[in-house]
């Protein structure tokens, strides 16, 4: 097993391993979130857990309470930086895929060291292709971080060229949802967009945080059905989660894009309230 | 841990857990298969494992060798009569979604108990609702059996009334599917037809030994899509799979639906060569 024990807790203890009868290996039935430690400390912790709170109801599974969380985070003595995988699960029981009615959740806590990624990501910005693989239109499981991840596998597995970041993913009937690992933000020039999520794709974490922080100095925010025609007429696109914080796109699909002014505005929020594991905030 | 130790095999060996960093676990990155166990057989066996393989091959997993089964099924002693679950993951590594280069899968087999069911759903009939929860179109994992099954778990908890055997599921487009653990075999008077799995639905087992059984006993078979109205117009609605066989399908949303002239002879071929865990069958 590659987790090691001191940085993992299942069920509030130290562990590695989940049973082979847990219903997140059995039917990826659970949440998760994955966050950046910056200072000892988890990010954007309230917008994550409101998130794995509501991906919990949505699926009718128990919240875990908060305190389990915080108790889990006091006993692995958090990196100065790093990452933090947080996960739920409906735990063991039901038959077959009936959920048990009083299910006993599994939780795991996971801290996972600092990703490394070339420091021209951030600063001159990242080729994105286009994948092949689309995403299914589920209302019943859009924007939540659920534990079916197969598309994203496939999606992700079309390339292994180390210089492509990553790769847009459309939905089955064409429009732009998201990337593989992180959420799109479009400069219009008149507004920033996000694409909807309403039948399809993961509700970001960081671009929720980062649109806010723009709406605040002053920018229009939209969350529209995006093609990729809007990709192309864009002012310049930003591919954004709680990890890397926001890298500019600098080509797509082989094409340069330009670079909106609100990457730098947005990278610089960022550095400043150490949201995400950025070089600037890494090596300060 | 309610898997027994002596009932289960992780990776060619005695065991009931895998690691949190499993790719089943953190992403639902497998497949599995659930056969019948009958005079200490798994039933069906080439036919699963063909299903397994090509699972593998749609997700670019590593097929595992039909050795491993072999010896994990030789070192578990199957009971007369039981349940067997095989299941394969991409195992542990990668980056985040990225699949590892060189996959170690995990392997696990399990051995469960017949599940108790009335006699009554094999003579007389199952009365069966539609599910509210509709299936997303991805011919990406259209067919296979893999590990995400979220759309299952939320059909199936849409009732707890233990006098409703199965819910029918439709795809987003509306078109009928197969049931949350069953598949459908419809009854047109002049042939049978299963619901196409082109692009959304399991391609089931049972579904297709038994098509094979009617079409080598004269009946023309058609797989096509199928929408509500074939279901109220057919001369029988029948659910299969590998575990129960085959029931009849009594009442849909409490409307009666006659029965098959089928539903008799496929449950005597069933009996006769043992195939499913039928209670004339497991009482023999």
């Amino acid at each position: 097993m590659n987790a090691a024990r001191d940085a993992c807790r299942v069920n509030g203890e130290p562990g590695t391993v989940a049973g082979i009868d847990d219903r997140g290996l059995r039917y990826g039935d659970g949440v998760f979130e994955t966050l950046a430690i910056v200072g000892h400390q988890p990010q954007l912790w309230t917008r994550h857990l409101d998130r794995l709170e509501t991906g919990c109801r949505r699926l009718g599974l128990p919240v875990p309470s908060r305190g389990r969380w915080q108790a889990d985070l006091a006993a692995l003595a958090l990196p100065r930086f790093g990452t933090l995988r947080l996960t739920v699960t409906r735990g063991e029981g039901g038959r077959g895929y009936a959920p048990p009615t009083a299910p006993q959740t599994t939780t795991i806590t996971q801290c996972g060291a600092v990703p490394e990624r070339p420091d021209d990501w951030w600063q001159t910005g990242v080729a994105v292709r286009f994948c092949e693989t689309r995403l299914a239109v589920q209302p019943a499981l859009a924007g939540i971080k659920h534990l079916n991840r197969l598309e994203q596998v496939l999606a992700r597995g079309e390339w292994s060229d180390p210089g492509t970041a990553e790769g847009v993913m459309e939905a089955m009937d064409g429009r732009i949802i998201e990337a593989t690992s992180s959420n799109l933000i479009i400069d219009q020039g008149d507004h920033l967009c996000a694409p909807a999520t309403d039948d399809c794709g993961v509700d970001g974490v960081m671009q929720g945080w980062l649109l806010d922080r723009a709406a605040a100095s002053g920018a229009s925010v939209k969350r529209t059905a995006v093609r990729r025609a809007d990709l192309w007429q864009a002012r310049g696109v930003m591919l954004v989660n709680s990890l890397v914080g926001l890298w500019p796109v600098r080509t797509l699909a082989g094409h340069p894009l330009p670079r909106s002014p609100w990457a730098d505005r947005l990278q610089d929020e960022l550095v400043r309230a150490g949201t995400a594991l950025l070089p600037a905030v890494v090596r300060s």
